[in-house]
Order: C-alpha cells, then sequence, then structure tokens
C-alpha cells in the first residue's frame, strides 16, 4: 500500500506554528500519511488565488491524492466545510469558492462535512485548518469512506472568474489573475481560445503599455523588452528576460487587459 | 515500526543551505526518519518567539515525536546542548530557554548532551544545528536510548516570560506575545484566567486604542472594526476582519497591555 | 529498500504553483520517493547563488540521493539538461554553471539528457522543472539507469567563480560570495588556504571598514563589533554579534574584499 498524500494550500504563512500544527495533527491520526507542502504564501484572504493555485497543481498529483486547501477569511461562522471528488482526487476546504476552478473543471461530488466526530475537541472557531480540515483529511488518508464525512450537496459557493470577454471581433477584454514570484504578469487569456495569436499580428495593452511580440521563450528577446508569451498552464503573460514586467508596468492582480488580433 | 517523526523549528530562515543541509544529516543517520518543518521562519535570534511556536505546535504532534529547536545567539559558547523529555515526547534544543514553556507544562526530564559520539566531526562553532542537534536528533529517532547522550540536569535556563499582573480587581497588565501572519495582537492574558470576559463590559487597552467588544468570529465585526478575540491557543487576540490590527496600532511583541473587567 | 531522496533546490519562490506542481510530478511517477526541500528562495535567476547552495547542502546527503537543481534564466532555449553523478550522489539541472561547485569538487560523470520518454508530454518552453527536471528525478528515483537518460558529454558550462588573488606576499584580494540570513558577509577567503590567520595579525577591509579581530564564536564580541569569524563552511565570514553585518556595511554578493596578513 502505498502511502496517502495529504497536500497543503494555505494563507497560513510560515512565521507562527500553524501550519507545522496542522502537520501534528495529521500525522497523530493518519501516521503513514505523506504530507506535501504546495504552498502557505497565498496572499492572506484571497480566496481567488488559492482557486488558480490548486488548480494549477493539482492535475499532476496521482489518483486518491487529498489537497487541504485553507484560504478562510469566513472561519467560525456558518460557512461549511467541503469534502469534494473530482478528477479521482479529494479535495477539503471551506465552502467560499476556493475549489470553483476544480469544481468546474468536471464531474464532482460534493459533500458538507458534518459529522463532528471527525473534527478536534474542543472545536475553536477561529483555527478550522487544525480542528476540522486536517483532522478530516487525516482520517481520509487513514481510509475513512467519503460518504461518512456528510450528506452529498449541490449549492456550494463558486467564484465569479473574471473570464475574458470579446468585445467585438478580434478584440478582447481581460484581467490579471496573479503575478508569479519572477514578476511575470499571467492574464486569463487563454491561448486555447485565442489560437490566431500564432499566426497574426496583435497588440495587447495593460495600462499605457502596448506588447505586440509574441514569444516563445524568455530568453529570446533582449533585456529591457516586455514581450508576450504563453505560460505554462497555457495563459497569455506579459513578462521580460530575467527581469519583472510587474514592477516595470507598475500593475497587479484583477487590474484590466485589453487585446487586439487584427 | 512507523517512522519517526523528527520535527524542525529554527531562525535559519530559507534563503541559505542551512535546513537542507541539517535534513542531509538527519537522513544520513537516519534514513527512515519522518522530518516536518514547522517552521523557519522565527525572528532571527528570538528565543522567546521560539518557545511560544514549539509549544502551540508540540502538544499536537504524537508521542515519541522528536522536536529540533534551533534559535541558538550563543552558539560555541558554553552554552549546553539539551535533550528533554516531556508529555511523552523528546526536545532537542540549546540550554537558552527557548524550552521554557515545555518544560513549565508538565514533569519532564532534561539531559546535557555531553557524548560527543554523536557530533558531526569536526564540531564546529559555528552551525550547532547540523554538528550537534539535528545528528542528535537523528541518533535518537534511530533508536539510541536517550539516556546514552549525557547525565540529566535540573538547571536549565528559563526565560522570565512575562505573565500578566493582576493590578487591582478586575484589572490586569499584560503584554503582547506576538503578532501572527494575520496581524492579529496576541498577548499574554489566558482565557483559562479571565472566564469573566465572557459576561461583563471590559476595555482592553493598546497604546491610545480601546477595545471593549470581545467577537466570536472574525466575520462578525464590520470592516475597519477593532475587537477582542478569543485565539485559537487561548490567548486573548486583538483583531480586525481581514485586516491587520497590529499595522493599523502600529505594535509589536512586547508591548504593554491592559485590561479592565468592571 | 529505503525510499530514495529527492531533493528541490530552485528560485521558485513559495507564492505560486511552482514547487507543488513538481511534487506532484514527482510522486506520480516514484510514489515512494522522499522529497526534501533544500531551498526555493536563491535570488532569482542567480546560477552562482544555486551552485553555492547546492555544494554546501549536498556533501550532508547519503550516497544515492538525486538531487534537483533548478535555477534557469535559459529555460526553453538551446541549453541542456544534465544530468551529473558525482560523490556518488546524482544531480540533476541545466547546464548553466549551477553545478560548478560540484563538477569541481572531484570526479564526475555528465551526461546530456536527451530520451524524451522521460519527459512530460507536452513539452512547455517555460517550465522545465515540471516537464523535464522533475520526470527525469522520478524516474531515476524509480530505478532506470542513469545511462538510459543520455550520451556522456565534457563540455558543460563552468562558472567562473571568483577566486581569490594573491596580490603580493600576504595581500589577498577576493569578493562576497553571499549574505546569509543573519546578515553574516560570506567571502570566498577560505581557511584552508589562509591558516596563517590563526596566529598573525591581519586586516580585512570591505568598503571603508577594517576588520582586524578574528573571533572564535558569534558571543565573544561586544554589540555593534564587527568581527572576522571562520564560517562553517570555512570561508571567512564579516559578523556582528546578533545583528547584520551587511546591513552596517551596505554591501552584497559581488562585492570586493580585500586582506592583509603581516
Amino acid at each position: 500500500m502505498p502511502r496517502r498524500i495529504v497536500t497543503l494550500t494555505t494563507d497560513f504563512g510560515t512565521t507562527d506554528h500553524f501550519v507545522g500544527t496542522m502537520k501534528g495533527v495529521i500525522l497523530s491520526i493518519a501516521p503513514s500519511a505523506q504530507i506535501v507542502d504546495i504552498t502557505h504564501d497565498l496572499r492572506a484572504f484571497d480566496v481567488l488565488d488559492g482557486a488558480f493555485t490548486i488548480a494549477q497543481a493539482a492535475k499532476y498529483f496521482p489518483k486518491r491524492t487529498i489537497h487541504t486547501v485553507v484560504v478562510d477569511p469566513g472561519v467560525g461562522s456558518t460557512r461549511r466545510p467541503l469534502l469534494a471528488e473530482a478528477g479521482g482526487q479529494y479535495f477539503i476546504a471551506p465552502d467560499n469558492g476556493v475549489l470553483s476552478l476544480i469544481l468546474a473543471s468536471g464531474p464532482a461530488k460534493v459533500r458538507h462535512i458534518t459529522d463532528p466526530r471527525y473534527f478536534l475537541k474542543p472545536l475553536s472557531r477561529t483555527f478550522h485548518g487544525r480542528d476540522v480540515f486536517s483532522p478530516v483529511a487525516a482520517h481520509l488518508a487513514a481510509g475513512v469512506l467519503a460518504s461518512r464525512f456528510g450528506p452529498v450537496i449541490d449549492d456550494t459557493v463558486r467564484l465569479d472568474f473574471a473570464e475574458p470577454v470579446r468585445a467585438a471581433k478580434g478584440q478582447w477584454t481581460g484581467s490579471i489573475l496573479k503575478i508569479d514570484r519572477f514578476g511575470n504578469i499571467i492574464t486569463n487569456l487563454h491561448i486555447d481560445a485565442l489560437s490566431e495569436l500564432n499566426t497574426r499580428p496583435f497588440e495587447l495593452r495593460i495600462g499605457p503599455a502596448r506588447v505586440t511580440r509574441l514569444a516563445l521563450t524568455f530568453t529570446e528577446c533582449g533585456d529591457g523588452e516586455l514581450f508576450a508569451i504563453v505560460g505554462s498552464s497555457g495563459y497569455l503573460e506579459v513578462a521580460m528576460n530575467q527581469a519583472s514586467a510587474a514592477e516595470r508596468l507598475g500593475c497587479g492582480a484583477g487590474a484590466p487587459v485589453a487585446l487586439s488580433i487584427g
């Protein structure tokens, strides 16, 4: 029996005991679980950042992986804890939209986690990463059936992800999904919907900047030149060679972008 | 036989090879150990931050876990390396007070680690995380008896943790233990000693700020409102909904707080 | 059979899905691999930082460890992916000099990874950490022979590490290799070449600062005093007791240092 993988994706940062405490809870219940950190440096309270990150990473994990996703500004309120099955994997998270992209990517079964036998006691109102999500993940890893945790529901919260809008023929408006560690600007324009980019001239606008070059690699453009590139997840990015395009343009997540293919 | 868990709690940061090197040392001696990062982002040289963090996290780990805690401004001096047994777990750390809260929480047996057979050779004067604490943790994980490492002692360094003082009936003075990742202000006022907070009016003062509301969850107060809340470890915190109370008040660890229950 | 260790050393940071995605790829191919993070906080694009870090950490890992080192500003260009065997360990990295110190430390066999069977498909041009380096590491961990990945080569890129220069008898010029997390200034002057430091007066100059004291431990000097110390890797460092020497001197990696032994 291979060990069950339990991944952690949170906005808890790494300066506190929070993440270590969750690991202790998991290993106390499921000693043979294999814990894998995806990230703990999601922007604080940023459910969209969590939704994007887990959707990118999860598809590379094996079947039966258990993903624990905790960006939880509503902790202690009436928001529900969820256990979702999608793509042969499991996702444990608050019902605040952080699983939106996972649930939009194919058939899924979602349960409202209600059975308090799988929670720590006493149950705090401020740290469900420790008291709810970690022990549920661990009990699942230890072999408890998904159906034990609670009833199937069909009214989960879905985030309105800013989808690109086709304003006119060859005219798209979109937005910035995320700035990555290197300062690359990841837009919500996906190459699957824009295949003509590869063969026709275009102009991508972010604030006053105009980008007209599509590069295949980061290295083919000169220093200081802004270019577009199809990123590793298929989204159109604006980048520079070994420099931060986001810093150069002074832009951040949520800002608008416009694309003309002409 | 489940794998022995070896946790790491340090102020080494994550930009250097220090943490990776410690893991290499541990796995070279105890190949089946399960290494768990608690945090490497303790404030540099801050023994109190280490003491608080390991005390919060350790209680959630299984019996027989080996915790390696390295905040070690006195590395290479005459300060002693310690191996403590407390609560069915093991703690390996410098004798500088970083285990104060662990040792105060119940009966403990503390040894002065003296047997050089369990150190790396040559023994540096500047990196005992690598040369002393990691190999000792690994030898313990590999089955060496605790008694082999050195003699029991009873004169370990204890930090004077600022305990709250009851200045008069219903009047307490305390201090800030820590600012967490979300900007919540964790005070040293613990709910176990202040149960009347739940039923009577109070005023908590930090600098010029006055907090009079006790919230049960982060979400029940409006944007921009400061409130008190009992945190997940039982300490009274000052917080805001999805914003940093510490930034708003401009305060940090060590600053005084005052509480009137009336 | 002990689990194969696969280490990760990258400049990918911890705010994105990049590292989690690599771990998913590895565990999908080699479920029993033991993944160990060395660091993901190398300076972005800084091949020298990667070369220094992996050289410090690798020697403490057991034989047969597989080190995955991804600082890859040339991703997608013609730079080759490498699989090196050195010191009984394996190193998977782009051919940009990041293995320079490892390859300089003893006999090594280096292969150009060419067999696309071991890459993810489709192969992106922007994330070979995911599509090339991780799956190759995992297939190696799962038992594929090194010889399967590609032919032996002998023309790898080597970085010109700034070696200290002996300008005259007792006069050396060198440079700063790295500033560590504590603000200690690590120079490229190694104690093995400078043993007379222990017995004779010296002056170490960084900008306008003059350091003439060699300390054995960080604690033996007063607050605010700059001193030299032989670091845990044998390099001469300039440090302060519980304070940042680099901040005090305003210097960074690459800056020159001069040493007179008199």
